[in-house]
């Protein structure tokens, strides 16, 4: 099988280390308007060569690892690919994006959300470990053809990935809450710190929880903008039912009612009986 | 040395176990309200015997690690010992308790905060890796006698922490940006989260972020109600910042102003060019 990457970033690279390690790939192409990722991909060996665009369309499989709104802009342009060519993306949204692609190719592109990620960007932070043991959501495969289908899914099993499907616009609103909203409370409590404290305080007093608190809000502004561009409305209902959630706790602490500040932490406590 | 440890959860259970590691006190002994702390923390050898108040009173180091509230209430019952004895206390503000020891013993009291901590609680939660390679900030050390203050100094550098003073208050409005505001925000995702997705829905789709960002919203609620009380003020300052900060990110949006919300991010990235 010949892999064509587009986009060698994170998600991208550590793909193609994982095909390698696994030997499920022939050749990996890299295709990537950064010339810099190009250069790094190849001294890494992520990619085999970096291909141009008529090249990447002869591949058997297509794996978009770009932002959300560059997923759907780059689709126009596999409109012509043979039959036998899959086309995957990675992408954290879904709706916007399977509504909007071209109909020639909807029953080869298969709409996958690998359910990780670290806050690292860029060809260097590629690691063949990223997928191993994790989820990923395959949304309205109903669209996809058995030969497509199947084969992208005998390929994320085959590199140890759990697969669950789902339906696009569920998976958007439990994305929202389960890692959209948790990037923009990460990145308000960044703003927060930064605008607060100074850097020898911030150096000084960061402990374990600040540092997993803040580590999301080192997350690519070109990535995330996107991301919360697809899933805006969702992700300001969520933002709506967070500042509920927070302005309680705040009125609570007004109050002075210690009572009810220890049942909402026991509460928040119970997520982890469900989360071990 | 003979060391009386009050409160054998995390914190004093892992003092308790870094001592021994170092072989810096000759007998440790146990103070602890709950029965089955008692037991637990005899069973896994954190201490060598359970005391009573007198015999506690006895040692030549007492360390309190119980909730910030019953660091003061707990105060009160050592105005009576030797000159020789120090008394040093973790808890995590600091202004409060300087304000409230009885003057007896304030010369003899340092009053510490260790900069670590994990969202488990209880004496199984015991490491002795705790407080190694940690910051330890002392506060108001005018204010004690330099034995006292050489002694405790002393045990916690051979115990391998960065020692930093600071003024009480200061420390408080610090700990407050840095650690207390974290875990009114991570409790109040979860509280969102526990409100609005099954349970299904959180152990398929939580990743790296999300556990992260909700991590320390396992905090236990007696020891977390009272640091939100004795730095109520601090944090219901935190907090407008915060909701502030908030509500920009959510006006952006609603205005679809993505040049603005890139910006926004890559502001947060920059702690991390502070926070390597």
């Amino acid at each position: 099988m010949t892999v064509g990457i587009v986009g060698i970033g994170l998600m991208g690279g550590s793909f193609a280390k994982v095909l390698k390690k696994y030997k499920l790939a022939n050749k990996i192409f890299g295709y990537d308007h950064n010339i810099n990722h190009q250069k790094t991909a190849l001294e890494l060996g992520l990619v085999d060569e970096i291909c141009d665009l008529e090249c990447l369309k002869k591949c058997d499989l297509i794996v978009l690892c770009i932002p959300v709104d560059g997923i759907i802009a780059f689709s126009k342009n596999l409109v012509d690919i043979s039959q036998n060519t899959t086309i995957v993306d990675f992408g954290s949204t879904k709706e916007l994006i399977v509504n909007n692609l071209p109909i020639e190719i909807r029953s080869s592109f298969v709409a996958a959300h690998p359910m990780t990620g670290t806050e690292k960007f860029g060809p260097e932070a590629a690691i063949d470990s990223l997928y191993e043991d994790k989820i990923v959501v395959l949304c309205d495969v109903w669209q996809n053809s058995s030969y497509h289908l199947e084969k992208v899914t005998n390929i994320f099993k085959s590199i140890g990935m759990r697969i669950i499907q789902m339906d696009a616009k569920e998976h958007d609103i439990h994305a929202c809450y389960m890692s959209h909203l948790p990037h923009a409370v990460s990145y308000a409590l960044a703003k927060t710190v930064m605008c607060h404290e100074n850097p020898n305080a911030i150096i000084t007093l960061a402990a374990g929880g600040f540092r997993d608190m803040s580590r999301i809000a080192k997350s690519s502004p070109n990535m995330w903008c996107d991301i919360f561009r697809q899933n805006r409305e969702n992700l300001l209902d969520a933002l709506n039912i967070y500042e509920s959630k927070l302005a309680m706790l705040k009125e609570m602490l007004q109050n002075e009612d210690y009572d009810a500040i220890h049942k909402y932490m026991a509460k928040a406590n119970t997520l982890h009986d469900i989360l071990k």
